[in-house]
């Protein structure tokens, strides 16, 4: 009886059951209860330790219950045959990476972002507050797999009009950021498909594919794009290309190069082309330029689109068109993915969509990216005119070609001296190329964040780092 | 000049631009107009067809802008090479497969779901409008990947005082579904690892490891779960098992059992065990079951929660407790991927679970559930005397054996044709052991989303349906 010997504490916040049942368990794990041990009697306990028979009563029952004990009829509790764990060298603490420190810019020509202080908070606020009032219970049903039928109405309807994209709402997939809805892609198409990739390109397409496990090639550009020589000799299944703005060039695709992707994509049943339309909605002359997908007749352009850019990269909602065929083995084979978006954000995006507060908010934010973009390539021409701007027809980003003699390195190590962060073109290029640098340094220079009060000042510091010594 | 002719209607919702641009494009396309052919001049053009210069102006820029069309200097406008497009079949107006009609049954034993009427809604809504009120550009920031810092402080606080989880808050992955969750494990372990499943287990396991080309082996259970010596000779070097409450057979995995998995995986250094503790909230004597994780002394359990039974299953917010050096693979691998939780939403279930709200929450579904499952035991000991009840003490479902010479199928028949859903146990078990069915059919029985007060009324249809014929 000793054995089971401890102080219970009645003033502890741990009930004294829990004390007690905790004890008992750590005996027997330490093996000082040893297996088939029969246990004092509830009554005999709670006299020893001073305690009511609930108490003990209630330890027994929840040890009883985990498999430490087990109660023999007509006899007592006994200890149950529980193997010793084998204990290995207990897990080190071990450091791992910490988050890494955010380096502050004073100036940040980031390319991630939107105009922050131009989101319509109100609205969104205000339409949070009414589909919070409005629904109820009708937000704890399971959604569709797919989405939100009215969110998908809605994006059809916008992107028919503004977009030049034809498609059903059924055909359209909701999900949370284009890494989701490649590894979708990925799934549905056989695992033998080779990925084309543009090259240079967006990183995070290079890691998606890497981290999946399946079979990529980059492939080069030229002034139109992905080129087709190449890509036939890549033997890819489906390329991903961004023909709206490439990224990193900034390239629009002309028609000629989009007809030679298509024209690939029909030789072949397997192909496919998947546009990445990340940013097309913003273009500074004339009306977007029609997504690739506005001329495919045959169902081998599949669309990806997301509000990261068009909204803010918050929201968390993207969505792709799928060609009827591969929707069809969509619902065969992946319909048991639920959509990770919650049905509650759908409902907002989409009376936003319906309302029209998302066409009235694109139109103010293609004149405010205008209006920073004409501001940031006349600063550029005032204050670099050494520089060459390339890439800046549409999108949210240009390209500079600095050609003073300083490395790619110098360029950005310069500028972030004097507080100013831009982005090296070089680290786009994908590992084979890797070695393939400009011999003019290129920059990559982002102005959808930055403050267009700050611009002149920004390209004034680039100017100090790159032009006097 | 003449295959320029179109009829512009000034009174289309459509600009008299884009009217012309539209049509220039499309006589290109279909080669009307050939490569190199010169293009009226804007005042040749915008006379003959009676608009103005601008009209004519800005459809040409466009089609420039797009490659469609090219200005040579001091000589005017040419059509660009335009390869044809090689047109295929069109894409044919393939059926794929609706969305399956909802059978709607009077009453449901479905074990998806929870009980609607109780989810806090005013709580919720309140909170939902407090965040909104107090943040704004902070929503627009992205948020970490691994989920916001403050959800995930709520969340180890959680784990540690109820599931026995001992963890830091930087050690938790927050996502959307448990599907994302393995989808992440998949791609931090190597390509070459063989995942054990519970056999019977929950069917979507299995659909998730067979769309992302992964091996891994069914392992049999017995009456304490998973068998140790058919997962050595599976050679896995992951486990994924629900030890609270084994899906489908409501099997609590008793304490000898978990310490042989333990010493499993310390056996090896590339072993883990995934811990799946989809409702492990839920009990229904004495306390809940502690964690498989709160014995893991190695670092060896990698622990699953979500909120979907305990909140709602539109609360797409799930989480991860990784060991540390499997956290520092994944900020080393995989943190470009974006956290597919909202902010938004991440921020309100955060302060509910900070406020107590999510406590109270459980404590009230716990008194809730207990009554309906008691309310369902006696029903069913009162209606149904001849058939067995297994795997009640835990969870929100409990599994029926019905001996009445009838098969798996007949008594889900007939309980479907007096309005009643329950489910067969036969189709959680997976493919190679499918023939394997039981002797006595077993019927798994949830009764989280079923109303209490139709249940006495559920069971006697079942009972009209087995045994009067």
């Amino acid at each position: 009886m000793s054995i089971i010997t401890l102080e219970l504490h009645s003033n502890s916040a741990k009930p004294l059951y829990q004390q007690l049942y905790e004890h008992i368990k750590s005996e027997i794990l330490l093996g000082k209860l040893p297996t088939n041990y029969k246990l004092p009697s509830i009554r005999q306990l709670s006299s020893h330790l001073e305690c009511s028979r609930n108490t003990v009563k209630t330890a027994y029952q929840q040890l009883d219950a985990e498999g430490y004990i087990e109660a023999r009829p007509r006899s007592g509790y006994y200890v149950c045959k529980i193997e010793g764990i084998v204990t290995i060298e207990k897990e080190s603490s071990l450091s791992y990476k910490k988050e890494e420190k955010h380096q502050v810019y004073r100036y940040d020509f980031t390319y991630h972002g939107v105009d922050q202080e131009s989101f319509p908070f109100s609205t969104w606020r205000k339409i949070t507050k009414d589909v919070i009032n409005e629904y109820d219970t009708e937000l704890l049903q399971p959604g569709h797999p797919a989405g939100c039928p009215e969110l998908r109405t809605s994006i059809a309807d916008y992107l028919r009009t503004s977009r030049g994209v034809d498609c059903r709402p059924d055909q359209i997939i909701i999900s949370s950021g284009t890494e989701y809805l490649l590894q979708i892609l990925i799934q549905l198409f056989s695992e033998n498909y080779v990925y084309a990739i543009e090259n240079p390109g967006y990183e995070k397409i290079n890691l998606i594919f890497r981290s999946n496990r399946v079979k990529y090639k980059a492939v080069p550009l030229d002034a139109s794009g992905m080129q087709i020589k190449p890509l036939l000799e890549s033997n890819a299944n489906a390329a991903i290309v961004t023909p709206s703005h490439q990224f990193p060039s900034g390239t629009i695709m002309p028609a000629d190069r989009r007809i030679q992707l298509i024209n690939w994509a029909n030789a072949e049943k397997s192909r496919y082309i998947i546009e990445d339309d990340y940013d097309g909605e913003f273009r500074y002359h004339g009306r977007p330029i029609p997504s690739l997908h506005s001329l495919d007749k045959g169902g081998k352009v599949i669309y990806i689109g997301a509000f990261s850019k068009s909204l803010a990269p918050t929201i968390r909602i993207s969505y792709m068109v799928l060609p009827k065929r591969l929707m069809k083995l969509y619902f065969d084979k992946l319909s048991f993915y639920v959509c990770p978006v919650p049905v509650f954000e759908q409902k907002v995006l989409s009376r936003f969509i319906r309302d029209g507060y998302f066409e009235r908010h694109l139109n103010r934010m293609r004149k405010i990216y205008r209006e920073k973009r004409s501001n940031l390539v006349s600063c550029i021409n005032k204050l670099l005119p050494a520089a060459k701007i390339k890439g800046a027809n549409a999108g949210l980003h240009l390209i500079l070609e600095v050609d003073n003699g300083m490395s790619e390195d110098e360029l950005i190590e310069s500028a972030k001296n004097m507080g100013t962060r831009v982005f090296g073109y070089s680290q786009y290029y994908f590992s084979e190329d890797k070695a393939n640098k400009d011999k003019v340094p290129r920059l990559l220079l982002g102005f959808s964040s930055i403050r267009n009060e700050d611009i002149p000042k920004a390209v004034e510091t680039l100017r100090k780092a790159w032009f006097i010594y």
